[in-house]
């Protein structure tokens, strides 16, 4: 999307790719009026974005709080077009990234200890799209990276280290992220057995992360078709889910396990993989789960299932300096904005290896 | 239960009170005939036995693994009456405590690491009922302590510290390690604010352990009855968990929470009460959650859902030694142990205060 720019006095308009309303959820191009930026503010002309499986979601209304229209987007790099009067980090010409959010009240206690993703100022976070400026009740909305611009505060920007790809590297700002957190807070380090389930945008990923951070990574698919792919991301061994002689062999043995299923799914199964002590973490469902939990196999052997969104912007600075240096890179295919509602139904088929990365530009 | 015990060369018998059989479970008067004991066994006469809320499970066969006939009886005081060839730390006339295991491989790592409870060896740990020497199939089943005697390995005996009232102590072995081994693990701690979910036998030790941790405690109970007994027992505040205002004005404060229903219930409702990378530990159910857990409030503040059930050897011992210290005694009524069917029918109907414990020789 190249596209100039239309100021007036207090706002400005740029193109983006939205739904139009619940029951218009076919993503289409259209004209977004924005308020003009504040000194904190910049407008970052956008070079790519990632197409993550809650855009989906949340263009669908799945949980039912989607503000329309709806312009999805939250893994992006892009160009700082205009900095406002009081930017000091960074300037214009200046490739950046926005991952899921863009501010918060950056007082309360979670803002402090770098978790802005907690925030428990008057409006939580400020997420990148389907959030809102001040009021909820206020015309404001945030508005994502599938558009010729975004619109970040300055201490939500995230420098693009140089080892990185820029083509590559939007899926870090919300995948990277989503994963290399609870690796890093459930304490994952050299020689730690653990699994991944689900080999997708977020597993992938996981695999990589895991890797690199010296544990002993064991891919959980439910698809024989990803063994060859999880073996050459890093993946010491795959297990085969629907096989339940593989699943038996392999209780007790993981000291953490990492779940990415993106969607309603019986989580018992997977307690039994845990050792003594060991915990689960599930970041890609964000709903219940399909069965109720046992939890005769979690007290048993003094079992942890947790769950877990996103990272602190510090956190994913840190996973794209982390990706730089292990050289670790989301796979990824390049698309047009137009061909986006495509995508999207092939990422519900599970058919994307492994992210889809929108170019603005082509 | 004053009884002589009867020997042969290669067995002795004993008095019990069990069950027959799964259509046949109320608690009746019979004998028990035992293998002589080896050299680091012990023959222990009967002095007290809590009456724990398993036991009724177990007896009723809710596990659908109960060897009938089923002595129950976990939470076990009495006096060395034999000592085996080998016993070393304990001589006959000792004043011990046996808890909910009797034995374990004492080789693995989890033995190696205090942590009996987990034991990976063959026949993982011998339960201090419902278990078995040796083979699964052998006729040497355990018996608990609704007995005149029960046997145990000199490496499972407890010492029953001076400032503890023997009375009252017995409870201390199942429902004061369950309770004390997940808020030691949890790492809770001075200043730190807590829920204890039930006043039961369970959750009536939590809070005091809690409490004596320095932790801020709040009990959360269904029943405005147990009000004043929380308050006593140390409970800074109580929230009555049907009242969802209070409930509401309490979400995300609670750095832990210690659930001890004993049955099928909802968790949702406690996951909102719990801090940012807080977490709950559920130790009464042994069975299934009554609702899918929601992850969408678990993984939107990276909190952890944990189960945890007993402790290890020392771990039990670390507890007596605790509660004698800051002098907290379970809250215990004593009956006979003709009454423990009656006792049966109470618990389950939630009108103990806080434990029975059967006094065996009265």
């Amino acid at each position: 999307m190249n596209q100039e720019i239309e100021y007036t006095e207090k706002t400005f308009t740029v193109k983006g790719f939205g739904a139009k309303g619940e029951n218009n959820t076919t993503l289409v191009e259209m004209d977004i009026e924005r308020p003009m930026i504040k000194d904190n503010e910049v407008i970052i002309d956008v070079l790519y974005t990632g197409v993550c499986h809650s855009d989906i979601h949340q263009v669908a209304n799945d949980w039912e709080n989607t503000r329309y229209p709806c312009i999805p987007g939250h893994e992006v790099i892009g160009k700082i077009l205009k900095a406002g009067a009081n930017i000091k980090k960074f300037k214009e010409g200046d490739i950046v990234g926005v991952g899921c959010m863009i501010d918060s009240c950056q007082t309360c206690a979670q803002c402090e200890n770098d978790e802005e993703q907690f925030c428990t100022g008057p409006h939580g976070p400020t997420m990148t799209y389907n959030g809102y400026f001040g009021d909820p009740d206020s015309d404001y909305n945030t508005y994502g990276g599938f558009a010729s611009h975004i619109v970040s505060t300055e201490d939500f920007l995230l420098n693009i280290p140089k080892g990185l790809d820029i083509k590559k590297a939007a899926p870090i700002l919300c995948a990277g992220v989503t994963t290399y957190s609870p690796l890093k807070h459930w304490n994952v380090k050299k020689g730690d057995n653990i699994g991944i389930v689900g080999v997708g945008g977020l597993g992938h990923m996981g695999v990589q992360i895991a890797k690199a951070m010296g544990a002993k990574v064991t891919a959980i698919t439910t698809s024989e078709s990803k063994r060859k792919d999880a073996l050459e991301l890093g993946a010491h061994a795959v297990i085969i889910s629907s096989n339940q002689e593989e699943m038996k062999a392999n209780q007790m043995t993981f000291d953490f396990i990492l779940i990415t299923i993106p969607e309603a799914f019986d989580v018992n199964p997977y307690v039994n993989l845990i050792a003594p002590r060991g915990s689960l973490v599930t970041v890609g469902l964000l709903g219940p789960y399909k069965e109720p939990t046992n939890n005769m196999n979690v007290a048993m052997y003094a079992r942890q299932l947790g769950g877990s969104f996103i990272g602190g912007i510090k956190e994913t600075q840190d996973v794209l300096d982390f990706c730089a240096k292990h050289n670790i890179h989301p796979e990824v295919e390049m698309i047009k904005v137009e061909d986006v509602n495509k995508a999207f139904t092939k990422v519900n088929e599970g058919k994307v290896r492994y992210r889809y990365v929108i170019d603005m530009k082509a």
